[in-house]
């Protein structure tokens, strides 16, 4: 089982890293210099729970590759998927099945656009990593994947299901689920909300959700999320959602957290992924004929702080 | 001719200044300890176009005022108006005409709880002033005021257009103008752009209207503000206004001035006007039924920002 991880950044490292010592025939891919360069030279070193590992994983640039995979499975940021599978098309045969668990809501038309849809498998994960570094990877506590098939029929879901096993074979924790479409909405109105205020107020989610706006502003954003879910089969639980949302607000458990999207625009000044999460609801909106205003504005000012900041 | 100046900061003390030199009976009132005891002392100094002046005018705080005004003209922050009205109310009789020149929509409220319709006289004024400190005023360029009758009637339009020429007399070059209600929307509208924008985004004017996303949030802004101004009798020209807000965007010209929401909030820890600005389309929007969603989220986040900043 030939599996490449396309995009060998912080949750690519951890999918990489134990799926080959699960006894996977691993390749890591990247366009990232520095980490190519590390990695080659040192192997990929791993804080594992505060041990040190290291794994002599292979790494290519797409143009290097020879071969095709098995399994795909891309770990890209949302923007670089495309220039990604693009780099990559000649490794993606008939029979590869493509795994895509990135955050947000846009990519299976991205991803359709580089294989068919019966070999399409889409999901979301609980699993967390950062980079410390070119070639440092820090993997800390445990998580699960959800996934299904995007296609339709016996063939796409018994893939699916296997794709779940190979994954919990080395300690992914993978479940096969009907629920993905589900999850990926709430999970996304979720970052909604928490990412971009956050981002916007530079502040983290407990002071963003002591102020008086919090409670409007997520009641707005996760109607929105939930109209346009509507138009896809999806029926969000309203409250539930907004619920959800309000969990990440206390000080004393998960509050004085700054979110990954402040992380990269703020600290990092870097380009947010907000085109799949609040624009994504705001292209669908319009597609759908469903007003979508809070998610517009919300997108249309993070991009201008972006720009105002020249972000990378 | 006895005249009250509520609220004696920077437009206070210029309007203050330019009507006792003219000869009228001034009062400064305000409530700011050492503003109030720096004029005691020194007087009122002054930098007129770059010339020490000292103006020895009588200011008082509101309990200690005796007999009434035959004129009061308002120049508080928004937010100080209600209390400032409530404090000198033993100084209003039925005779006295109350003037408003505030920025802003949503005032007329305010001041017809504590004087009639008929002795109401609104503007708004391009003249500008700055206080350095306590006591202390700069007061550069010239102005112009704009003004018009509340009140229905000839009576109500003679004591406008007396109020006019009495402020002409000072120099303040003033005219009396059946469109306050018009200019003082269209100010509005490009305060609703500029001010809120650049206060959020902390950047200057020319820096927003680089931005990709400054011409979609400028035009449901300005279209915000005309679907709530033409339920109030206002037609604006879209077109006309939004054509004003950019032209605060060239940098060769006023781009790289900071707007005034952005002095009080980002630079001086502040509290914002946006309850007068954008808050007041939100509100109006509701009670008209009229969409404005824009102007919604713009005035939850910029209260969001003063709860974050703890702004006083």
């Amino acid at each position: 089982m030939k599996i490449g991880i396309a995009g060998a950044g912080a949750l690519g490292s951890r999918f990489g890293y134990m799926l080959s010592e699960a006894g996977y025939d691993v390749t890591l891919i990247d366009m990232w210099d520095e980490h190519i360069a590390a990695i080659r030279e040192n192997g990929l070193i791993i804080d594992w729970e505060g041990e040190e590992r290291v794994a002599r994983l292979p790494i290519f640039y797409p143009h290097e590759l020879e071969g095709t995979f098995d399994l795909v499975c891309c770990f890209t940021k949302a923007m670089g998927l495309d220039a990604m599978l693009s780099a990559i098309e000649h490794t993606i045969s008939e029979n590869t099945s493509l795994l895509c668990l990135l955050n947000g809501i846009g990519h299976r038309d991205t991803i359709l656009k580089h294989v068919p849809v019966s070999n399409f498998i889409i999901g979301n994960t609980m699993w967390t990593a950062g980079l410390t570094g070119p070639g440092h990877a820090h993997l800390i506590g445990s998580g699960s994947v959800s996934l299904e098939n995007v296609g339709e029929g016996e063939a796409a879901k018994a893939r699916a299901i296997e794709v779940a096993r190979l994954l919990s074979d080395a300690g992914l924790n993978a479940q096969y689920s009907a629920d993905v479409k589900y999850t990926t909405y709430r999970k996304a109105a979720l970052n909604g909300v928490v990412n971009t205020m956050c981002t916007l107020l530079e502040c983290n989610m407990a002071s963003f959700g002591a102020t008086s706006s919090a409670e409007p502003i997520l009641q707005q954003i996760v109607n929105e999320f939930a109209d346009v879910a509507a138009h896809e089969g999806v029926e969000l639980d309203r409250d539930e959602v907004m619920a959800n949302v309000r969990t990440t607000f206390p000080a004393d458990t998960i509050g004085k957290h700054y979110p990954s999207m402040y992380q990269d625009l703020v600290r990092n000044n870097r380009r947010t992924e907000v085109d799949y999460i609040n624009g994504a609801i705001s292209r669908k909106g319009k597609q759908y004929g469903v007003p979508t205003p809070f998610c517009d504005l919300v997108t249309l000012l993070v991009h201008a702080k972006e720009e105002i900041r020249d972000a990378a």
